[in-house]
């Protein structure tokens, strides 16, 4: 990392060196894309996305996500999350989603409170819903003591590091499709998804029939932003008025436009996301022969989930930073980054093995 | 400008030396913010703001707003405001603002959506309330048929270009208090007007007994994000939860804090605003003499309010961007911003008296 | 009032002769209604309007608003309007309407917090809105910055004892649909309009184009309830759905839609009505003549306004409740509703006259 | 049923002798009921609840509710439910509830919508919470990605007609107490709990440490209307503002009032409540024996819960209105009411038998 040329009055606190496994927003910034926001910078620029490279990222989209995609860029995935499914259902519509998916268990109540939304949610194994599963909650359209199931919400990857086929999303877009409800994929992973699979993202998106996607940038190295992509815009309306009722309209969207664009002109979308997902393998591989050692889940995407003694992980916590995903069960999550190397898993797997044999 | 070192499938789509005044918010980010994103970037620092730059900032921004300010970065101005105001309110709350107030004109009722609240408004003369104009709204905290008048909202410098002196802000702060009302200011530009006044930002904020700003960095130079300072710890409950709540959470929050420290640490929020405010005052100057315009403020920050005729505001939109502020009366707004050059203002003043003439 | 052949262990606790001029909300059931109720109970009736007299209201209410009238019943007032500006706008919707409007001062943000809805207010004369008032904030449809102007909401008779003309309302209504806006009527008071102006509700109603009507019960002398209207159905859908998600929906509707059928079958809607405008005329009538009583707005409907020395309204006010309408004025307001009777009316008249001569 | 003396436009639509097995809600007004209202007619009283009813309640609840109890009437089930969890509630709070709750299945949203309330559901046997399912969701208070567990919601006699003891609700309220949460009765139904276990309503509310009661009167033979009782008067401020802005407010609340009055000073409460369940008991001891039928859950109060071939269900639809509660199961669901007479039961039962056999 370059000593940046132009002072400034900021200092570094931090070991830019040191990485962990908490999570891949514990990353920082991909190099090409504070090339890209460079380049973006001077001169001025219609503010809140009337700007060239937001006009620009809506050609560069659609090479990836079909010729009806139109793009729009937010600040965080929560946001995307929010301001997609206030789009997508009516005052009297309701959300159907896995018990584990972010929406329901990481965004405030978010969902509820900007977007008075109510989430009918179903237990899953693996954090994947099915039709049988949905078929749970998709019922009494005409009852109005029940908020209406209007949209199926996925996430691709999921929270448990899993990922649908494109066959498992076809599936549950049918489904939903023929009982008048609409589908929303939350990508904050997509890319690893489509990495691991490897099928191009139109593969898990517009081809099987989702309605609008939440894709995100900031967990595949972006320094903010998501893009709100609608696949079937016979499926919203007024995009841009729920986007700014909801806070998520940024003034200097040029600089989310442009990371948006250097992510998915070329590959970096893709040489990120495989590269986070390949050290998740490792990692997994190398723990899995650690006694004591239990992998949840199949490690498909860049998140490793594991059961192992209680006492062990703390030990490890006091060397690298990761989360308990289900602190009684003993449950941690491990998470790779698209600035993860092979001597950081390496290593983090030496120390597992280490603290696990003391 | 120069070319970024590191290849990006991005391409740059502007003219990078090109620059309007239709806003401050049209400028990109100043190259001292650019250095100090970098300067924060690299290796892996908690997310959602448990980073080292978050926590330095405190101390940094305890040096402008006393010893008690205590700060949230968040995304955009409408969420720092919005986030402030719900956390000043019961559910029952309404906040007093004057009608031409951002919160009232310019946030898609994000107020009212996400914060369920009411706005009481007053028509003002130059866009700033006064004790007396205050009491057209501040009454019947008793009546629940009446949302209850919790907090009084203050925009320095106002929409209008205007600034509250201190005594001004000091007496708003104390009515409002008498009567058990918190008061809540909107610093989209606080810079601009500390610049314009020649006073210290604190001489605005917490001296005079302001409890919560919502401090702006985006207008100042920044590539993104703002902070919202809470002066009164007292006033306010659960900070954390109600910014996440509003979806106003950065999880890379070091990129917003290291931008702030580069902006706080030294004079650079000083620096830029009074350039802004200088550039306005000399283009106010420029056209005070071109027969047919008009002033309408006193011009004290980096706003200028003009009123001419359609025609030559319609031709003079040709060669630069701006912004019609009240169409019928053909009044228009011009804003300078941190990049706003010498050659800039005299190009314009140039434009509008040759337009002017036709 | 008879004593009721049924006993019940609730002891009467007030006086039922005693009458005042506070609001029609203070006076009690008109006997007619009350007989409805009994008529309409024993036997077990379906729950939540799928009753026979749900079910038989709808015809009623057509011969009075239009072969397309479909009738919602409802609990009370501001849930009728917060329903009814729900089920006319989008997330992303506004309301033009009086600054005096019911819904904008005296619902608790009920509109705000509820549905999350902006109101656009204009100040008026004489709490009607007029084409030209409604330009005032009819703007900006495409900005999403803005609120969307979707909806103007009218009040007949209004909060100022004014009544608008089937002209009036129909050029308000032209207004409004020739810019893609809808018009609401609350109708809290539509019968003493009606009454008023010797037309039927129609001519104020779907005649001249308004899409949904609050119409008014409790103030006409039923228990409680409210009718919402659907003058138009394209303009809404899931009204059922809407009804219930605002906790609107009676469970034992049959005995809302028993006292509306009674209402509106015959003519006692009007009955009512117009004695209770008869009496506020006399009672206008009687106190122009007391020295320092100055009548403020003409009396068109069942409300009078006055002016007149603060210490002779507290000394009033210690034989009959009434309330002040602006206390600094010393404006008060009289209300006359079903019940009122020409001796009470008379004797007010004394008092004001004997309190005000010492 | 006396024909009413007084002669009203509106006509009887409906059999007063037909009574069904669908839902308390079904019955109409209980003749005591219907004598207060008429009690309370009559003279002018003030609105809103300043009038002398709803001040004498305050005195009747507090036999039954505790010396500290206050009673806010409203209209209707969801709306106490709903107003009761916003004044328990900050912004950022979640409520802990059985995922069988009313105000999860049939609210319509309303919690979520009006309250911005995330509800926090467990699944459950008998549609009752205990401490351990509690903890399934009780944690997390300091994680701002986590909407606040503030408050339990319980319901009694739950919507599967089965009741908490009091140790249970000491239990549970200790518990929540424990963990800084608030706890909430829906009770509906809570007379019927209190005739079943044959305890006064305290020893499930107050004593055992309840803070806030939705306390049911619709259900139990009202009109219409149901007291928000609150226990624990610190555990709410500003009750009479969230009541008003939910649209909770009745303008003739005196009629409420009366109602609650002469259903709480005698023993009406008990009476009809005793006299659902004793048919419940009948109903459910009638059918047991019937092949083919299975009781569901104990019969605690005034719901039969039973699981039978379909078709005979189908059949016996055709002579008695109730409900599925699973349509695919072949479950159904018999609620008896005040006024169900044992002639009803035993016909019911004879249908059920020769519905079976065929």
């Amino acid at each position: 990392m370059r000593t940046p040329a132009v002072r400034t009055d900021a200092r570094r606190h931090h070991d830019p060196e040191a990485r962990h496994f908490a999570s891949d927003n514990y990353a920082g910034v991909h190099p090409e894309l504070l090339a890209a926001i460079a380049l973006a910078n001077g001169g001025h620029q219609a503010a809140y996305g009337a700007d060239e490279y937001t006009e620009h990222l809506q050609r560069v989209a659609r090479g990836h996500f079909g010729p009806l995609a139109q793009v729009y860029p937010v600040f965080n995935g929560t946001g995307a999350n929010v301001v997609a499914l206030q789009a997508l259902t009516d005052r009297w519509g309701a959300v159907i989603a896995a018990e584990s998916a972010h929406i329901n268990v990481d965004e405030g109540g978010a969902p509820e409170r900007v977007g008075g939304l109510k989430l009918l949610t179903v237990p899953t194994e693996d954090g994947k819903l099915t039709p049988e599963l949905i078929d749970r909650q998709a019922f009494g359209w005409e009852d109005e003591h029940r908020a209406m199931p209007q949209v199926v919400s996925i996430t691709q990857s999921t929270e448990l590091g899993t990922v649908y086929t494109p066959d498992e999303i076809r599936a549950i877009c049918d489904h939903a499709h023929e009982r008048d409800m609409l589908v929303h994929l939350d990508g904050a992973r997509l890319a690893n998804a489509s990495a691991a699979l490897d099928v191009p993202m139109r593969a898990l998106t517009n081809v099987p029939g989702v309605d609008v996607v939440s894709f995100g940038g900031t967990k595949n190295g972006m320094l903010f932003g998501e893009a709100l992509v609608v696949l079937n815009p016979d499926a919203v309306r007024r995009m841009k008025h729920v986007r700014k009722l909801s806070m998520q309209l940024p003034s200097k969207m040029r600089f989310v436009s442009v990371q948006l664009e250097a992510l998915l002109a070329g590959d970096l979308w893709l040489r990120s996301a495989r590269h986070a997902n390949t050290m998740a393998a490792r990692l997994a591989e190398g723990v899995r022969s650690v006694p004591g050692v239990e992998i949840l889940y199949p490690v498909q995407a860049n998140a490793v989930f594991a059961r192992l003694p209680k006492e062990v992980s703390e030990r490890l916590q006091k060397r690298y930073r990761f989360y308990f995903w289900d602190e009684r069960a003993g449950d941690v999550r491990w998470m790779c980054s698209f600035d993860t190397t092979e001597e950081d898993v390496d290593g983090f797997v030496a120390a597992v093995r280490e603290e696990s044999g003391r």
